[in-house]
């Protein structure tokens, strides 16, 4: 049986209401499993996460897509994170028995469905994108809400799905496919963003890092400590225990240490047990022998 | 609903045909999942995990004992493990809505069965154990099938169910309830038993060690290395990590080092995620972060 994961981001991370009613068809459905949603006030935005059989998540997230709509007004919106819709991104993720070229049609389906029923104009990106520069999310996202106007007047942007227009209170929606990704947040005792940012590009891929980093800076005044917070965009190829060992040693050339790490969201099984199987050097190995808490459920 | 795991140990490991018949009870019965089977020819010796519903699994797995009693012959039986029986010993273990007494339970009816259906004398072990003296199975075990007859003729080892006489070619059987045990073994640079035995000193239980670490050497002659061999029978309060940086601290004394670890059989993942969790120092961790492969099942 095919199993896609769904991740949305709704544009409201402070009415409890709003989001319980945005994530309420992710509940209760036959092949769809709502696992987790976690709202940031300061981003007042909900990252939400829904798994099971691609049809039911796909006509589910619908719905949500469609109370966003209704619940969220763009033109009042004021967060941290940028945005340029009620329902921001939408990504899906091939988790087993499917492929990406079917969840990139997964992902067109819904920007089809979207366009049609809620007159919201739909871009396709990273996997689905149609053409390279739509590829990058940020690039899509670029100039967020209140540039839409402006975006649509450039022929080059024209929507996948839907009119050259934006929607009036619903903004735009990125919608695609793309592989599993966890975000990592690694802790270091310094004041001194400085630091944290001359480490960031030496493990990211786009100033000579690993392939699948993509790292920058964050200040955490509250515990006077910065973070060097990444996206490992392929844990499969570049693994969590050889980013935090590369942020150690990096460290280590400004006589600072790594405090500890964090996984914000969820974060898949088997990278975890690979950190495991790494660092206790575990031989003849394999995540069959892994037994999981929800065989037990 | 209740869920328990057993892991009978049959002495065959390498007669893959008699193999594939003793797990076949195992397979496609409702409310019984045949996890895994491993084979060690060494030990001519197959550990099989099976979980499920109490009841379908204690019956499931009652077959599987008559099948071996059908196809072992414990008379010319040879094999680097120390065994008793045909099926050599079959402990539950509560995972999940049972208590240890229940358990405890499951474990005499199978006796019972075992002893009535097939004449093969019975001793309960561990927590099902009858005497204190039977709760170790290495005692309930000593002499092996051998010495049963011997075993036999001294009143205190009368079996818990059925006749004080071996059956003519499956000899006895341990039937016990236990907590889930994590089998693990690490390996030293060095051919010196003495010094994997040292070492294995030093963490074990009896011998002033970790509270929840049974230990023990063993060479593997043909690597040109030995083992500390361990069952970790408490994970929750002995962590797997510490096992292997207690013997990574040890072995120092003796400039040896730990070239890797293995696991033998089944690994809880929630074990194998605190390895993680402490190696990166995660913080604002927990499992319900964990995505597990099987919630895609």
């Amino acid at each position: 049986m095919a199993i896609v994961q769904c991740v949305p981001n709704f544009s409201e991370g402070r009415d409890l209401e709003k989001i319980e009613k945005i994530v309420s068809p992710l509940r209760g459905k036959e092949g769809v499993k709502l696992l987790n949603y976690e709202a940031d006030k300061d981003y007042n935005r909900v990252v939400v996460t829904v798994i099971g059989e691609p049809k039911a998540v796909k006509n589910a997230v619908l719905e949500s897509i469609g109370v966003a709509k209704d619940v969220i007004d763009m033109n009042t919106h004021k967060g941290q994170h940028s945005r340029f819709g009620a329902t921001d991104v939408c990504p899906f993720i091939p988790i087993k028995g499917m492929t990406m070229d079917e969840a990139v049609e997964l992902a067109k389906e819904l920007g089809e469905d979207v366009a049609r029923l809620y007159d919201i104009p739909v871009f396709l990106y990273e996997c689905a994108a149609s053409k390279p520069e739509r590829e990058n999310l940020a690039k899509v996202r670029k100039g967020e809400y209140e540039g839409l106007d402006a975006k649509f007047e450039d022929s080059n942007w024209a929507p996948d799905f839907g009119q050259a227009k934006k929607h009036p209170n619903a903004g735009a929606i990125a919608i695609g496919a793309r592989k599993p990704l966890i975000a990592y947040n690694i802790n270091l005792d310094t004041p001194n963003i400085d630091i944290a940012s001359s480490i960031a590009k030496t493990i990211r891929h786009s100033s000579g890092g690993y392939r699948f980093i993509k790292a920058g800076p964050v200040e955490i005044p509250e515990r006077g400590i910065t973070q060097v917070t990444m996206n490992l965009t392929d844990y499969s190829k570049t693994a969590m225990y050889r980013a935090f060992e590369a942020v150690k040693m990096e460290a280590k050339r400004y006589g600072v240490n790594v405090m500890g790490s964090e996984i914000v969201g969820l974060c898949p099984m088997e990278a975890l047990v690979d950190c495991a199987s790494y660092y206790l050097g575990l031989e003849n190995f394999s995540l069959d022998k892994v037994l999981e808490t929800s065989l037990m459920e």
